[in-house]
C-alpha cells in the first residue's frame, strides 16, 4: 500500500501538475486567443471604419465626376451649338468709333449728309498693326462694316438666337410708318446687325484714321474698312423704288440760334474743347445748323407731341460731343436751338 | 492509510476529473477562440479586399472628377476668351450663294464684269422669312456682305485667333506684286474676313434671290444684304490712287473656241442642264467668253509657267458650273478654249 499510496501520490502529483500546466496552458493559449481576437476585431473595427470613410469619399468624388461632366457637356453642348455646321462665325471689331454723335437720337439716317459729321476709327493694335493702313490715305472715301451695338434687341439675338423674335417687315420713316421687308430697308434690325455706310477719308493716323460725313454713333464697333472704288461702287445706272427716291420730305426751313445759347456755348465749349472733334465752338455751331437742317425726330416725337395742348413749345434734345442742345421747331418747320448745356445724365436726354 | 489512500484515490480521481474537464473546456474554448479568430481573420481579408477595391474606385472617381473639371474649366474658359469684353459677335449668315463659279480660280475680282455671272442666294428660312424680302425686287441692285469662308487660314482665324498671324500687307496684281497696306485694298485676308459686293437683282423667289453680276464663289456664306441706294452708295466725286484706276491691264484681246470643245459641249451640257443657272449650251458658252475676256491667271500662273520650255503650250482650267473648261493663252494675249469635261476630282482642277 505504501508503493500504492506512494504510486498514488505520484499520480496525485502528476495529475496535478498537468492540470496546472494544462491550465496554466489553456489560460495562456486562451489569454492569447483572445488577445488575437482583440486585435482582429480592433482591426475589424479600423478596417470598417477606413471602408466607410473611403466608400463615402468615392461617393463623392463620384457625385463630382458625374457633376463636373454634367457641366462638361452642357459648356460643349452650348459651344458646339455656337459652331453648329460652322455656321456661326466669331467676329471681333478692328476697332471702335469715337463720333460726335453721343447718342442715335440726331445721328444722321444716311452717310454724307452732314459733312461736319466727324469721327475717328480707334483701332483695336492686336488687329491692325499700323502697316496695315498704309495706303489707305490715297482713297477719297471708304467703307465702314460694323455692328448696330445699340439696337435693344441685340443681346437676345446673339445670346439666345431661339428667343430672339425677328420682325420680318419694318416701318419706313419715308413711308409715313408703312411696313416693308427688312431686306428692302437698311433698317438697323436685321437678322444680322451689321450696317454699312460710307465716310470721307480725312486723315490716317498711327492707330486711327480721321472721318468725316459720318452716319455713326459714338461707340459703334467697326468690324472692317474698304477703300471706295468708283468702277465697281458707283452704278450709275442703279434704280430704286419711288418711294426711296430722294427728296425734301425731311429738310427743314431755316435753323437759328437763341440769344441764350450765344451766351451759353462760351462756357460750356470750355468744358468739351480738349477732347473735341471740332477746333471752335463756330465749327460746332455749324455742325448743329448742318444736323437740324433735316428734321432728326422719330415718328413718334412728330406724331406723338409730348404736350398737346402746346405743340409748338414742345423742346426737343439733340446731344452732340456730350452737349445737350435743346430746340424747338414750329409749324412752318423752322428751328430755333434755344440752349446747349452739360447734360445731367445723358441716359436722360438720350430719349427724348 | 486506507483513509489516506481512498483520500488520494479521491483526489486523484477529482484532479483527474478536474483535469478533463479543464482540458475538454480548454479545448473547446480554443476550438471556439480558434474558430473565431479564423472567422475574424476571414472579414478582415473580406474587408482589406472591399477596401482596396473601394479605394480604387474612389481613385479612379477623382481622376474622372478632376479630368472633367479640368475639362470644364478649358471649355469655360475658352466661350469666356470667345466673350471677351463683349467684343467677340457671333454672327450667323442668312443663306448660302450657288454661284456658278464652282472654284475661286476664274471667278471675277470684281462685281458687275461679268453681266452673265449668275448666282442663287438660298436663304436660311428659320432666319428669313419671305415677308422679309417684300419690296427688294423693286431695287436694281444690292449689297452683298458675305464671308471669305475659302480663306485657307479661317479656321486658326476664328478658333484661335491668338495663334493667327495677320499680314498688314497683301501683294496687289495690279501692281505685279507691290504690296500695299490690307485695309488698302479688298484683299480677302483681312483681320475680319468679311467680303462687301455689289449685284443686280434678276428676281425675288419665296426663299431665294437670282442675282447677276457676281464675283461669289459657290458655297458662300451670306451675313446681309441690303438694297443699292444711288443717293448715298453712288459718290461721282471718290477718287482712288493711280494703280487703282480702271484700266485695260487685264483684257485679252480674243477669246475663240476650237472644234473639241464645240463636240465636247453638247454631251456635257446634258450632264448639268437640269440644275444648271443658264438655259442652254450656248449661253453657258457666252459666260465662257465672257469670263475668259480678263486674264483669270493668278500672279503665280502668269509669273511661273509650270512649262518654261513652251510656254505657250500650258492649258489653264476654269470650273464654271461643276465643269472643267481648259484654255490656252498664246503671247498676243490670245485664248483658245480647248476643251470642256466633267472633272473627275474638282479639288484637283480648283489650285491648277
Amino acid at each position: 500500500m505504501a508503493i500504492a499510496g506512494h504510486t498514488n501520490n505520484y499520480t496525485t502529483a502528476a495529475l496535478a501538475f498537468t492540470l496546472a500546466v494544462v491550465s496554466a496552458s489553456a489560460a495562456v493559449s486562451l489569454y492569447r486567443w483572445r488577445r488575437r481576437g482583440e486585435d482582429l476585431e480592433c482591426r475589424i473595427k479600423e478596417l470598417e471604419k477606413s471602408l466607410g470613410s473611403t466608400m463615402e469619399k468615392s461617393a463623392s468624388e463620384r457625385r463630382g465626376r458625374v457633376k463636373a461632366q454634367q457641366a462638361l457637356r452642357e459648356a460643349l453642348a452650348q459651344s458646339e451649338s455656337q459652331d453648329l455646321h460652322n455656321t456661326i462665325y466669331p467676329m471681333r471689331p478692328i476697332g471702335t468709333i469715337r463720333s460726335c454723335f453721343s447718342t442715335r437720337n440726331g445721328t444722321p439716317r444716311q452717310p454724307l449728309l452732314v459733312s461736319l459729321a466727324r469721327a475717328c476709327l480707334n483701332f483695336d493694335p492686336a488687329l491692325v498693326p499700323p502697316a496695315s493702313l498704309e495706303g489707305l490715305g490715297e482713297y477719297s472715301h471708304c467703307w465702314i462694316i460694323y455692328v448696330f451695338h445699340l439696337n435693344t434687341d441685340i443681346e437676345k439675338l446673339w445670346r439666345k438666337p431661339s428667343q430672339s423674335k425677328l420682325k420680318a417687315k419694318v416701318r419706313v420713316p419715308r413711308l409715313n410708318g408703312e411696313r416693308k421687308g427688312v431686306f428692302a430697308t437698311r433698317s438697323p434690325h436685321r437678322p444680322c446687325p451689321i450696317g454699312l455706310t460710307v465716310a470721307k477719308v480725312e486723315e490716317i493716323q498711327k492707330d486711327k484714321v480721321l472721318l468725316s460725313g459720318v452716319d455713326l454713333v459714338d461707340g459703334t464697333p467697326v468690324l472692317d474698312i474698304k477703300p471706295y472704288l468708283p468702277y465697281s461702287d458707283s452704278i450709275q445706272e442703279a434704280t430704286v423704288p419711288d418711294w426711296v427716291k430722294e427728296d425734301c420730305l425731311l429738310a427743314v426751313a431755316s435753323v437759328s440760334f437763341s440769344d441764350t445759347f450765344c451766351s451759353s456755348i462760351t462756357s460750356c465749349w470750355k468744358l468739351i474743347e480738349k477732347n473735341s472733334l471740332y477746333s471752335s465752338a463756330d465749327e460746332f455751331k455749324s455742325l448743329i445748323t448742318q444736323v437740324l437742317s433735316w428734321d432728326i425726330r422719330s415718328m413718334s416725337q412728330r406724331n406723338k407731341p409730348q404736350d398737346t395742348s402746346d405743340a409748338d413749345s414742345i423742346v426737343y434734345h439733340l446731344v452732340l460731343e456730350g452737349l445737350d442742345v435743346s430746340y424747338m421747331i414750329d409749324n412752318e418747320r423752322k428751328i430755333l436751338v434755344q440752349d446747349v448745356s452739360l447734360p445731367n445724365n445723358l441716359e436722360d436726354v438720350a430719349g427724348t
